[in-house]
């Protein structure tokens, strides 16, 4: 239970009627019964508030809670970040009890345990691996040997922290994700077909054949403070340097970040985003869902990459794109149209080459 | 081993010739050996079905099996249909002994767990936690706090399903899927520049330098009955009220599904899709392998998107759409065909050019 | 520690210099410390290296390490494949000592473990599952009933090995990978919309709400000897023949291979490639990361296709291909062009229609 002024507290806004209203959780406006607070912080919401039972609800500025018949209201000029703090508030978190190493964890006698960091059941640690202070991690979570993790971490069930990572105080990380694969790097003895299409840009001469070697990963990967990964997402080693993920970066679900890449910080990486290897990404920089990026190119600060965008060449700090190949998205907005009109087009050359054709022919007659 | 009796009665189909002859296994055609029901159920097969050493065989309808050498056969009219009888009653199902909780598996004291529950080695169960009769849980599974699992469900091993998800009848649940991770959801202090950039379609105006704060996430996940989901899938919790999966519905391997998506009833949601969020889908969607689907939007019922359709804006119930951005299939064909003869168009304009250049000037020697 | 002569050994090329020198660790050539061997080896690493500490790097064939103030080199002619030997040679592979079975480990009675096996902890292993010699299965690896694996594997922590696989020697599988889930395969009792819309190219006919009825998977998966699979990637098993991936192939992460794909010999599967089902591959195929494959499709040898290609048709033996849908790179790169020059293109044509549009005035005033 928690309330108006609970919240009210939690947003640093006024109390506007009853603040000692109590609730049992959070709704949308529709469905809120009369025990919830409605989350209702733009005016599209207003119909569907009427529609619930809330009596109190979190309201956009300016909004007239006394009209909506309700008793007691907090108004926020910022929905999203109001829903930041009402969420960060009402989370109850995950069941791991604080300071409890759960008897099956298997953590090596090498190994270094902070204060009051959790162990789910099945959690392996390595030799030589450090947890920070106060970090969580919940059942089948293994660490390899010599990988770091800073403070406060809270580690979902079964993640991958390979051999010699290291990851810096508040990392939060989704259910099965694997960060510290080996790098997919291979190499013929001889120079291979795909070598000699990349740089003559599709003939690959003669076919030899011949297996392919792997290039082991000597680098790990680094990763700055509050960093989010999401689920089942895999960031792999680095070579001989680590592969690197900057400070405050949040990465989604299902992500591949091929080895070498570098990223920086405060990036949102979407999901199913893929990163081929050996690229540079600046500060800021926002990926869309299902953008791809070539190996070893170079994309600046404050880029944004709409859905999908498949980016084969370096990127200018702050251009907005999109697009197979990634162009600038107004570039690709007129490219679209252009191809919609396209059929319409041609039939106007083919009218074009007929009038044409008939003045031709009549200028010659007339000479 | 099993006889071709079993088999028909499991098509609901008259046995023609011996239905006491007895298999091993069912085969492709052009495998089978002597001990082998052959499944041919369309007539390209005929050929391997003669090359191989099968006595008896499903075949399509109308098939003369007498002609083909074979001793017996069940004829079918439609293929996929009998391959899913066929495959049902062969399959052996995997080795989970219905009703043996194994020892290492942790349980909590809260947790309820149905009649005949099989929880393989080193599953976890959390508190509050319910699981149905006659449910199958394998290897390393682990079930959090509160989430509630209905009757016969079928989980294969490592599957993490989150704190508070609900699932219905039936559940058939492949390795490494993710039920139940927190959404990707971020904000910050002051507008971004991917705020700006949306608003604007570009122009993310100043850069302010400012950290992420995470949108938490209070919904969970609602999986209504017979619902089937691959392998390493991911699917978000909700933000408020719960991502939801609509009964009978089927989702493939590495599939992403954002927070607050809503999906309807026997959809098909095939490999690597990915939907960003806070989007709705209607019943009996198919979307192709590696679609994207943008956040917010309102898919209709009867859509099918072919494979790798990126859809960004509302798509109309009964659409079949394809191509990046989507759009109709049709339109994205002829598109298509007319990029394919641009440059030929780009070559009759420039011609037209110089003819028409030609009669200007010749009509000014005239004049 | 390890020697500049060690390296030289590896490579199997002279030293130059002194090759006592004594190193903890390889660098790049910018960062290396007076105690690392500094990995530069094209010209365009010679400023970064005259930057560093390096007393001793690996250079490209003709570099005169002597002018660069190093105390001793080896030189290469093929740059990725030194680094090949040089990674295998200082990697410290995972922390699995030879021949310990975790106590922990779950072997069924039936299982047959060969020598000097390696399992890790949480290990399960199935009935009449086979383990070859030498092979090494990290910390929660779940191994099915009857799998078969080959000797010397170095299978990274949970990874599920299903029913009845088989895998060839010298197998190496990066965390989280699923070999042998169930395929995606659906049918309604009467023809589905989706059905219809791919007989019509887009007409789905009449609507009929109808449950989708699984096809079981009775094949496995089978795959060859020096086969390694990435992070997080799936492969399903077939329907009735085995799913199959070739000698020597390599898959990079999050690739999803649907059932009854057969995959060819020493190909290159990058990461989040996605295969549908039932199509063929060739020997020596590179796929680009995020490419797609379409169902029952044929790819020759040697096809490279770029970034992101999405497959929907047979392609040839050979061919280097790119784009949605996949065409030959040069008429995609024509392609490409021409719609960047659309829009001057529609500008031209309507030039065009004007003055043509007065030379037909004119033309009719002067008869």
């Amino acid at each position: 239970m928690f309330t108006l002024n609970d919240i009210a507290v939690a947003l640093n806004r006024p109390v506007e009627g009853d603040g000692t209203l109590q609730f049992a959780k959070a709704a949308e406006p529709g469905r809120a019964g009369p025990n919830d607070l409605a989350l209702a912080m733009v005016p599209t919401y207003s119909e569907a508030l009427a529609a619930g039972q809330a009596q109190a609800a979190i309201l956009w500025e300016g909004a007239d809670w006394q009209a909506m018949g309700l008793r007691g209201a907090v108004t926020v000029p910022r929905a999203r970040l109001a829903m930041a703090r009402i969420t960060a508030v009402l989370d109850p978190g995950p069941d791991l009890a604080g300071g409890i190493i759960h008897p099956t964890a298997q953590v090596h006698s090498d190994a270094q345990i902070g204060e009051n960091v959790s162990l789910g059941a099945y959690v392996t640690v390595g030799a030589g691996a450090k947890i920070g202070a106060g970090s969580r991690l919940a059942a089948h979570v293994s660490v390899a040997e010599g990988a770091q993790i800073g403070r406060d971490a809270l580690i979902h069930p079964r993640v991958t922290i390979g051999a010699r990572v290291t990851i810096g105080d508040r990392f939060t990380c989704q259910p099965g994700a694997v960060i510290g694969g080996d790098g997919f790097s291979f190499v013929t003895e001889q120079e291979s077909g795909v070598e000699k299409a990349r740089k003559t840009l599709g003939d690959q001469g003669a076919i030899t054949e011949q297996p392919w070697v792997r290039i082991h990963s000597l680098g790990s990967v680094s990763i700055g403070d509050d960093v989010e990964v999401g689920a089942n997402t895999c960031i792999d080693k680095g070579t001989v340097a680590d592969t690197t993920v900057g400070r405050g970066t949040k990465i989604d679900n299902l992500v591949h970040i091929g080895h070498n890449n570098r990223i920086g910080e405060d990036c949102l990486i979407c999901g199913q985003v893929g990163m081929a290897g050996g690229s540079t990404i600046g500060n800021r920089v926002v990926l869309g869902g299902q953008c791809g990026v070539n190996d070893n190119i170079s994309i600046g600060d404050d880029v944004v990459a709409g859905g999908a965008t498949k980016i084969f060449t370096r990127v200018a700090s702050g251009a907005v794109i999109l697009g197979y190949p990634a162009v600038k998205m107004d570039s690709h907005v007129a490219s679209y149209k252009a191809i919609r009109r396209l059929p319409r087009l041609a039939e106007q050359v083919a009218e074009l080459r007929k009038t044409v054709a008939n003045l031709v022919q009549s200028s010659r007659h007339d000479t």
